[in-house]
């Protein structure tokens, strides 16, 4: 997939599908712009103007309330008119294709579409045939990509460590079958941490993982050594095909991170999830309300990061749209 | 349950929760605070922004397009954004405990969960457990209390009545399984009327009724008799589990309102009905439609008293938010 | 129908329903304004106040996402405040009836319901009960009429053709089930086009379909001789009772409009289609996407002249309180 797909000729974001082609200095960009709007959650009067009287489309054709209500409370702060649209119940049941539906929202003067897709490939697929003008951004498509799960954990490492540089990080979990886990290792990289574990049973591990820069650990105890940071990932049970998995309670005695467990890591490393947290299951209780852990903050970080990439991949559009425009003239 | 979880130090409203432990003055002032708010729906332009750039979750755990219709529309006319949850279709399928869906909404900077939920004290569990900041709007819980129901009752009486001093009031049909009947036992009781009657065979009235300070008729006829105010309870029939009913047929011979009857009471008597109506059921069209029934202006009150209480609460969260920015500081 | 049920004593539009009863003047002045909104939709911010403080339910009895999109966007465009309700999921299960569902959302100060229904008639039954202020507009009704697709696509004839004096126009394929062709027929006539034919199979065609003001071809090389516009029905096989068509293949042959077909039509002939397509059986991808379609730009104006009639409807209302209270003071 082309990285220059999500950029501009000038190398400003317009539309946000994958972490991997982005650079360290965008990646930096996205995280400070973030940054400042994380304080508009924090007013009383919520709201920014950035994209008022704009149209954004959540187009989901996998069901999801949570990240769904992520995209639409970032857009309804930055001032967008929202449009939900579950396609399940939609005119695709009138036999409408894909490619026909977007031609027409776009019709509709439609800014943004936030694509969720149990397909790996969609946003890109969508983002390749898309008007000008019209900005995509990825909220989650197959085991490929989520790339605002990954920004925002980057942004909630960020915060608590104050760099990336000299970090070790590990992440703990089906990596297999994880889209979260993809986008986390290329961001990590990108920004130059020290080291990327993964931590997890070889049944639930891409084959070759470690060409994506990771190093790999099979135990627990082992791989938490010496890590500042630890990402634990959620149980896909929905996910799963086949047998890949012991039962739960296996799972949990073999990597479920435990108070006990955590020791192994470093005094002051935190503990993130991307949530929903299987509680007992990947993670105990004590860890996930516990003192090291910040998984709200990777919650709060969520809206800000979104709504710093619905802002940027708008403004690189309308750059676009203008440059375009005055080409014509 | 406790009535300060509701109350702020200084005595202000910042959960609503039940009317139970609501001293006769807040009461009052939520009845003129609607009151001032009822103009708003006469205007050409319905909007004022006592909720600009607030996040309002509704957040319905029992499915009821019809009060969450009056709850998102007296939120958009604060000048809100709203959300709307469904929790059939949301995370809680993923296995997500309520408390970490709780917790989640709150990290994205929500301002206010108005909840429905078949389980009496669901309400209060959630304002027990939320941030300081977050108000908590009951929008029915399981048998318990469905307070904003009885305050817009409670508003409607005083329109047409003027006082609450004096009046009978009679509150006819299932009280059982009435949510609705308890809220306003306890508002017109609070507010200092003369008299609560519940008109109901024995087998629709909870065990020791008269406790909760209403007397007792079995007979509509002579329960009717020297009444101002008539509220009619709509047949749960939803609500029934095994044969506490005789057929509707004789439920209408019985206590169904028909104008004959209506004459039993005070011939400028007005009647209510919560809605939506069975007609022929618990009231006959005549009724319903006739010259003393107020049923729509009790519709119309509703946006009022939702708009009334949800800018309270806000108004009583942002007080002690204050108060704990202040202590911290 | 009485026409005078959607319009004023001046004669001015104050619900949006049928085209029938509609004057040339009429149309042209919806046309026009419509016309002058299209740039709302090219703005970098597209918001225009026009129902500023408005409360536009969305009363959808029928799913259909795609319309509900096309009017919650114009609703919003003109700053209304949208509430959607879908009926199938509402208090109608709880046994209310239609009429008492319209006074509760009279009482809640709604100012508009755009009417969706699968039976014929219904939006004039609604209108003919609503209160004084509250304006319907009609989203599709059964077999009847869907006037504002009708009105989309005389805007893009308009656009087009610059007027519809001289023009002839085809309507091709099911005009039986179809209540786009019914309203389609209306406008084109009121706005005085040269001739309006329909080519179908007889069995497709209404008994009597001269008497609306068509000559009918059954033969699509012949109909389209010296056409202008070419308007193709869509194949509402969920309508479809009975065998009253050969199969999708034979179809196609018979009435498809390929890129061979559309050459019997004038070199400058027209394409349009309200969506969404069914390629291969309706019309051939290569025409549909070829030059001659304007498929696309019926959408984008179906966004305008939403805004428009919605507009011009409330003003409408607000003219007819307006005289109201003054008759009443």
């Amino acid at each position: 997939m082309q990285s220059s797909l999500q950029l501009t000729e000038s190398g400003r974001l317009k539309h946000f599908l994958t972490i991997s082609g982005l650079s360290k200095a965008l990646l930096t960009e996205i995280l400070d712009t973030a940054d400042s709007l994380i304080e508009v959650g924090e007013r009383q009067i919520k709201k920014v103007p950035l994209l008022r009287g704009k149209t954004v489309v959540n187009l989901f054709f996998e069901a999801s309330t949570r990240t769904r209500s992520t995209f639409e409370l970032a857009a309804k702060r930055l001032s967008a008119d929202v449009l939900n649209i579950n396609i399940n119940t939609s005119a695709t049941s009138k036999g409408e294709s894909l490619s026909d539906m977007l031609r027409n929202l776009e019709a509709m003067a439609s800014d943004m579409f936030v694509v969720r897709h149990a397909q790996s490939g969609a946003a890109h697929f969508i983002a390749e045939s898309v008007t000008p003008g019209v900005a995509i951004v990825n909220a989650g498509d197959g085991w490929h990509a989520h790339p605002t799960q990954a920004m925002l954990d980057m942004l909630t490492i960020r915060q608590n460590k104050g760099q990336f540089e000299g970090l070790k990080v590990a992440i703990i979990g089906d990596i297999l079958h994880s889209r979260v886990a993809r986008s986390q290792i290329r961001a990590l990289n990108t920004l130059e941490v020290d080291e990327v574990r993964v931590i997890a049973p070889n049944t639930l591990l891409p084959t070759q993982v470690e060409s994506l820069g990771v190093t790999v650990f099979n135990d627990l105890e082992q791989g938490l050594n010496d890590i500042d940071v630890i990402i634990m990932l959620r149980l896909q049970k929905e996910r799963m095909h086949g047998a890949l998995l012991p039962s739960e309670q296996e799972y949990f005695q073999l990597y479920g991170l435990t108070q006990e467990k955590l020791k192994c890591a470093k005094p002051d490393a935190i503990v993130m999830h991307p949530g929903p947290i299987n509680r007992g299951v990947e993670i105990e209780s004590e860890v996930a309300d516990g003192p090291q852990s910040v998984i709200l903050d990777q919650v709060t970080n969520g809206i800000a990061i979104r709504m710093a990439v619905m802002s940027m991949a708008m403004s690189g559009q309308t750059e676009t749209k203008n440059l375009l425009a005055e080409s014509a003239s």
